[in-house]
């Protein structure tokens, strides 16, 4: 059901742009000398970029294409027309997710798969997913340009409703369950529907479902969405793995008293304790060592009036590190706190498990062959965690994987100020290609 | 429009054992010696009490009589009975209020009044406003009793629609604003509604006012809805004044953030910094000499999501104290801690104030009257501040008031849980009939 995306008449001066550059990058090509290995159009990757945006981008820099919605087809018809211009095989597979293929020269070789997703959440940002999305094709382009046949077939993958819950990426896996067929999502589609609208068979899902070892290798290049990187003053970052999450609801009881007529000395007021354990809970997770991260997102005091001593505060807690070990010994400390808090304010804290996530590490192959990459195109880069969920944390069934991250200006993401330079997404698109070439060359 | 009450036929056993404690009483009088001065009839005064929850009475020992409910019509007949019953002559005035008069032997002596209010809030007690009113009742009833006629007229108030906003007693003194007409009470009728149904005219509500200097003074009974009597084994409260109270809206300003992406250091979280400023607000009331409190009520952290650091909270900040001046130390000592925090945690921590009671001391005289009379009967006694406000700081426009306190269980108040032992209420009784009597040989 995919169709070319129009390209003249449809797209404007940004995308004759585009085709002007390309064409000068190939004559380029013809008379220059030809670099070995190659490097990609940093203008291109940057015009793909751009172009994007005609398809749900906001006035104010940002974009709103919804998983499902019309945006999002007209985004992957425009995708699915750059795969083509790079000489992949276009498909979309049973779960919705578009997938560009080429062959591989080894008939016995595994594919390695790169891409991202293309849609955001509403008033969101230009970057997320979509430099990553720009990146593989720009990196298909680039092989195609200069010829470059591979031993492993190339995959290339939009995932389908990266921003609703990993859906693609989670049903390649096969973990989605039955019942998230009908959550309405943001476009107003349930994902029922909405997988049907992309190409996909909300009835056979399940054998979208790939098996562990079936590809050579994952890579994904994502925006930061922290400032880790800016801060540092860091060109790529070599991630070590995606985070692993648990989440508590976290309640604390006192007493609820007249705010007028009990005495301070009298008092076991609940949201005092629990003002102590979110000093505690920063404390705990800012000087131990390591990168882990505790975060007091909600609170709420019960009753919740200005004259009334809170008896009650629901709150939660959420810890997330690199190592699920790491976790319980962080959440122990913390749990710790709590209870010297209980005998000190004479209340108790109770904790309720309510979500999980595990960690998922990369490949230290993949870390290695990124962090080389990088480092022979002379970049400055750092290892880090991956401190929010991506697409790769599932492919992570499937295989070794590996992420490079470009930085996110002042860490904002999810919001139309997320910003990336253009000189930031062509040394990400350029560790990418130089990557998959290694991978190639190496596996 | 109000009628005797049908004692007889309707009130079923608690109203005859009442009335034969009553004949016994009158008995003991006629045969035993006459005390000097009268003390109450415990048991009648308790009785009384629990007539009372024949209006409202809820199956868990609490009270629903809503201000100008059913309920609180009926409650004020059974009151007017018994007004009646004590020799006074009932009127209702235009502002609803239920008032009952005995004259004096000094044609030029103003009146002295007591009473309190019948009105529950939803799922009250059975003891707030009713104990002061029963007591009222049984200290006209007592002077009938023993014959004794006073220099200065006694009024006896029952004040109207005490919990939602003091309406009788404010109307009093002309502090009630035509807006507050219009809106709808807990019962679902109108103030204006309620008013007529009670009796008054809201439409002449204006003459309801009553001249500063008009009045001997007030004295009120009322259980203390605190712990600090029942802590620390004492009888009688004499209440030195009714606290003064500021509200602030509190709006600590940080960074948003994603909590899986920002590392530790790099944060700017709103709610830690609220969490500072929690404790700081808690630690100056309770460490600064004086008997201020200091509570934050009401606590929000925006966006509010478990995986979003905070980037802003909304709470509040209620200071009260007998004296706004020290109202205004303690706030300006949490303000210099707020400037603390805003450096520590670069963050910005706005206040707003929102809401404003003043003060409303006990005259001396009363406080020393009271204490007095606590003292002759051999009741231990304290002084101390009226956390809660009261219709008697509306009446401290009109003349000197005093209050007497009497403990409550637990400090618990607004619940059915609220409960003062028929002792307490007895020696509350004792100490308001003691201290008119005072009053009126001394004034």
């Amino acid at each position: 059901m995919l169709t070319d995306p129009p390209i003249e008449g449809r797209q404007g001066l940004g995308r004759r742009d585009f085709l002007k550059r390309s064409a000068a990058a190939a004559v380029a090509l013809s008379t220059g000398p030809r670099p070995q290995p190659p490097t990609v159009d940093a203008s291109r990757v940057n015009a793909i970029l751009a172009d994007f945006r005609r398809f749900g981008g906001t006035g104010d820099g940002g974009t709103t294409r919804l998983a499902y919605s019309d945006e999002d087809l007209a985004g992957r018809d425009y995708a699915a027309g750059l795969m083509r211009r790079a000489g992949l095989e276009v498909s979309t597979d049973l779960a919705g997710n578009l997938i560009g293929r080429r062959p591989g020269t080894d008939p016995a070789a595994l594919p390695i798969i790169t891409g991202s997703h293309m849609d955001s959440v509403p008033s969101g940002g230009s970057y997320d997913g979509q430099v990553g999305s720009a990146a593989a094709f720009e990196v298909a382009l680039t092989l195609a340009d200069h010829d470059i046949a591979l031993r492993h077939p190339l995959e290339v993958i939009i995932f389908q409703n990266e921003e609703g819950g990993k859906t693609g990426s989670r049903a390649l896996v096969g973990r989605v369950y039955p019942f998230e067929l009908d959550i309405v999502t943001a476009s107003g589609h349930s994902i029922r529907d909405g997988i049907a609208r992309l190409g996909g068979d909300p009835a056979r899902l399940a054998e979208a479902r790939r098996d562990p070892g079936s590809m050579a290798g994952f890579l994904e290049l994502h925006i930061e969405q922290g400032a880790l990187l800016e801060a540092g003053g860091i060109e790529i970052g070599v991630v070590e793995g995606i985070v692993g999450i648990r989440r508590w609801n976290v309640t604390v009881r006192g007493a609820q008293n007249h705010a007028g007529t009990t005495p301070m000395p009298l008092r076991r007021d609940a949201l005092v304790a629990a003002a102590d354990f979110v000093r505690a809970a920063n404390e705990v997770a800012t000087t131990m060592p390591g990168r882990q991260v505790a975060t007091v997102g909600r609170i709420e005091a019960v009753p919740g009036a200005p004259n009334v001593v809170p008896g009650e505060v629901r709150a939660t807690l959420e810890i997330r590190d690199l190592a699920m070990t790491k976790i319980d010994r962080v959440f122990a400390e913390i749990e710790a706190r709590a209870r010297a808090i209980e005998a000190g304010r004479e209340v108790t804290v109770a904790f309720e498990q309510f979500y999980e996530s595990l960690a998922a590490p990369t490949d230290s192959r993949f870390r290695d062959i990124v962090e080389a990459s990088a480092a022979a195109l002379g970049y400055s880069r750092t290892r880090m965690p991956s401190g929010a969920g991506h697409d790769a944390q599932s492919m992570a069934e499937l295989g070794p994987v590996g992420m490079i991250f470009v930085p996110s200006r002042g860490g904002i993401s999810h919001s139309p100020d997320e910003y990336t330079a253009p000189g930031d997404i062509a040394r990400g698109a350029n560790v990418l290609l130089r990557s998959v070439l290694a991978l190639d060359g190496g596996g």
